[in-house]
């Protein structure tokens, strides 16, 4: 079978997914929609893709810039078996009673709030939750790295975990966004992100406070976390992350300073745009004291949900029964390595 | 009496420890010494700073600028009680011997290591320590920081903190450090802050953490603390805050959002430079959950420690027995509003 | 006599012009108006300004907020003899017709049209021509950079100027605005400082280009003039700049490199905020090729127009028949030296 | 005939040669040489190319990383017929002897003086001059880019040119460098690209002069030239930099913005890492008016000089007799579209 997807939503996340369905083996990409003419929707042209006018774009200004539009929303969706919604945040509440009206499965983003889906989700964590679902919504970015870790740590179980959350300020394609000198703290307290979390990790005794700093490339996340059963050694939690798909851990002799070096990496690796899909993490940047684990995490706030999206079409059509046989698939494509 | 300061080294610090010197009733400032010309050694004779030559500079330098040299530092030396070394990092330790061969009494930073000193220092926390020593030393911006917060939090007892700092990466003047765009995590962890701290605060149970960014203006700290007894409610903790001295608590009506609002406050508020040397706290950057307390930080890293050297000098010289008095014609003098 | 100045608008431009009114001889400040409480109106009553509500805003706001409102802007109008708009750009030209319609006299920003007022001004370029008017508009802080410039360059004639204005993206306490990360050109050419400073300097032969960098302090300009006549020599034109009030000069001991150490230089003086009134040049940043010229100018773009708001009153109400005057009495009150 | 190539200095820009290379039909890339482990390294061997160490580093260094080495400089230098030195600025000197020894070909990068070869090159503006050359110097970024404009300008002739030189201050995986926040004037004036491009294009009446910024991702030049013979329109000069080879001219509804933009412009095309290596320009960054053209000019640092080495090393062996020939190659090969 293969499934045909569309995405609704062309920006800085539609478009990493709208490449990563084109590069599945059991799914179509049957279009994707935009609302405005730039070199965003000339370079989905350039990709192939059919482009759809949505959110009250004009048909008119794409046709005078000289794009082909394929048609509007309601025919992208009728084409296709599922809608992935890549809208601005909150938009896609605005877009959740169409779907439904056209009977058409969707999967949703973070942004939204979780009652939009039936469930959350994240591969690593509850893939099997997703299994035959309506609507998935896939964390955001900052929570698909904190359900990742957890997912990894569960193994001996967690007691408490307090997280810093260094927001980057903006997406590296974005010139109107601030602040350009200058830290703010998020006043929310604890932040979104703990509650978040327990949408796909149940209970995790999680508690975050987020800042937000000068910087486009990456997230970078503090994490203080308490363990229930002390692992053996540092080595054994090094090799736990190590081992598990969509983990990256730099060692000392590879000179990766910061995000800086995180995204140079990935220039050099050959990824796409560059992308870094993976939670980021350094052997020097992880200490164990008992059963205290203390550890930095980098989180490419482009590109980390990509994968995720992918695995949740494969779950709501059952694709794969497993998530693992699924994120193999997904990476594989990617060009995420396996773990090692 | 009136004690006979000099201030050797003029930049960052040293430059407003001894404005802040000049100011005090009950010392005076005889000289400060600096290595190179420079409009900051311009400035400092406008003010009428005798100045001297240090760090193996060479006084025709100046004399070519046209700046008066008084002479070296073991002639400012000569002319005062004690000194305060405000060297580059690391300086101080080549300094101290010879301060201990002229048998002249001196302050130490906090870029220096706590052995250079009888007694690591902070007014809040344990002025009464300093009283009479020969050699002080004042703990750095973030431990001066986090040693006033635990100072307060001291009532309820503090039964475990953690706490993530988000430090600036350059002073506003320095034009040659980076990061430009990208977050550095300190692969130290834990960070040096927690053992540091506990040379003022003994057996504080802090852990800490941190990473720098691409911003001059402050620090910004993330606590999370479990207090041994809960506190009524958060009402009773802003109070305890407010009411210390050297904290300043933010309201929401304010519309300080984060770090470059609370340097247009002082900006507005008049202080010299303008400076910051309050702990800065928000109101809307608390929040309690029985006796579990998360609370944003921010340190201007330029000033907070200068107030502290001021009652250094007058712990070593006994000039007043109890911190609260020092602190109390200290921040008088330097436009510290006292706590409310 | 003793001209009795309110100013609408108490943010970046305003505040400034407030504190600077108020150090006049000549003139009272009789209020200040601001459309919502925040840290900046509380720094307002903390000088002692008597504070109104203006722009809509709510005065129930201000005083749930514990700050005490004097009235209205039509009350504040009443007790002034002219009133000093600066209020956000473009916001002038809706308060013109409620300054006309109540007689008083005004003073506006370069954010508006020049045919807001009854002459641009600049009080080095054409202080004369605002003697005795009912609205003048001080040009814009580039504008008026350049305006000084041509005022000193004028003794040789200029007959070809090309000046690319290196923007500041956003004030130091903006938050909001980007970019973080990159430059964006001015997509109008010539930009439009080109024909606004011609409004005080008529004909200047200028083209002017811009570009926006990631940066809060200041602007720099990089000018190439063609002069009418060769100096003498460099020496000659940078003594000329020397003398002429509003210039500051550095030389190559004072080791500035940019604008972060102008900024500190700033701070080291001892300015309120710290501010920097004059136009910055560099003896190193100057070149002379028989009668092309090239020198850089950087321009802070908080601060340069508060003298000329104040030289604009004296022009309004005949105060001072002569520019120099009043430019000795605003420069001695506001701490900035005079020419040498 | 099939040239082989070696490339000493596998950084910024060693790296993107080396890939040029590889995918040239008539080279083949037979090592590169690095001084110290370290990502990049590794990079290169998952690339398959044979990792020589070089500039006193220590071969165990990297067997200890795992990494394969397969020589020192000299064994490199004996597998190839030419080696490109990407060394640090100024190593090239030091390493131009032992090429000269070895008897070996060599192009040398614009960080170096321009007597360190037979010629300065840039393949658009005289591609000519290299053929048959022992050693070529590919100029800098800046000088490529304004090189490259010079040749399509010079239809008309170009009596004049001001350019004003907004550089990026670190690259992006460079994390040591600033300023974060502030702008520095380069004291050189003028600044040494004028003087640096007549070594391409002689006589051009360039002046040029520098300022550095805050970001990392372009240089944008500021360009004011004085045609000889005015153009039709500007259209005319649109038309013939679009139809040159390395320029992409970005039409309104493009929406790019600046800098950003165009780096999200070259993610989205799949450009390697991603890199744009021709000159940007923007139809609405350009004006005409009479013989008076203002243009603004985005230049990619990383990457604009690479197209540029493949095209010395075809020069070099007189592969192509035609630049045109060469750069259509090229272009192909690395995915630059032809002009159009």
């Amino acid at each position: 079978m293969t499934v045909r997807v569309c995405v609704n939503g062309y920006g800085t996340i539609g478009k990493r997914v709208a490449d990563a369905i084109a590069l599945q083996p059991d799914m179509e990409l049957v279009g994707v929609a935009k609302t405005r003419p730039g070199f965003e929707a000339e370079a989905a042209l350039r990709r192939g893709y059919p482009l759809y006018v949505t959110g009250g774009g004009d048909p008119g200004e794409f046709r005078r810039a000289g794009l082909k539009v394929a048609g509007n929303l309601e025919e992208m969706l009728r084409a296709a078996d599922v809608v992935i919604d890549c809208a601005p945040e909150k938009a896609g509440k605005e877009n959740a009673p169409l779907y439904r009206a056209r009977g058409i499965r969707a999967i949703f983003q973070g942004g939204e709030k979780a009652e939009i889906a039936d469930r959350s989700f994240n591969a690593l964590a509850n893939y099997s939750e997703g299994l035959g679902r309506e609507r998935l919504r896939v964390v955001s970015c900052n929570t698909t790295g904190i359900a990742r870790a957890a997912a990894v740590l569960g193994r001996w179980g967690v007691r408490r975990w307090e997280a810093t959350l260094v927001r980057r300020a903006a997406d590296p394609s974005e010139s109107r966004r601030g602040p350009i000198n200058g830290i703010l703290p998020t006043f929310q307290l604890p932040s979104h992100h703990g509650p978040d979390v327990r949408t796909v990790v149940p209970g995790l005794p999680i508690r975050t406070a987020a800042v937000v700093v000068p910087t486009t490339l990456m997230h970078v996340h503090v994490n203080q976390v308490e363990l229930e059963r002390p692992p053996a050694d540092l080595a054994e939690v090094r090799e736990a992350f190590a081992k598990s798909p969509r983990f990256r851990l730099f060692r000392s002799w590879e000179r990766v300073e910061g995000t800086p070096q995180v995204m140079e990496f990935a220039r050099d690796r050959g990824a796409a745009r560059p992308d870094m899909m993976e939670n980021v993490l350094w052997e020097e940047g992880m200490a164990l004291a008992g059963a205290e684990l203390t550890f930095f995490q980098a989180i490419h706030q482009e590109s980390i949900v990509v994968p995720e999206n992918v695995d949740a079409v494969r779950a709501i059509f059952q694709l794969q029964p497993d998530g693992a046989r699924s994120m193999a698939i997904t990476d594989r494509t990617l060009g995420i390595p396996p773990g090692t």
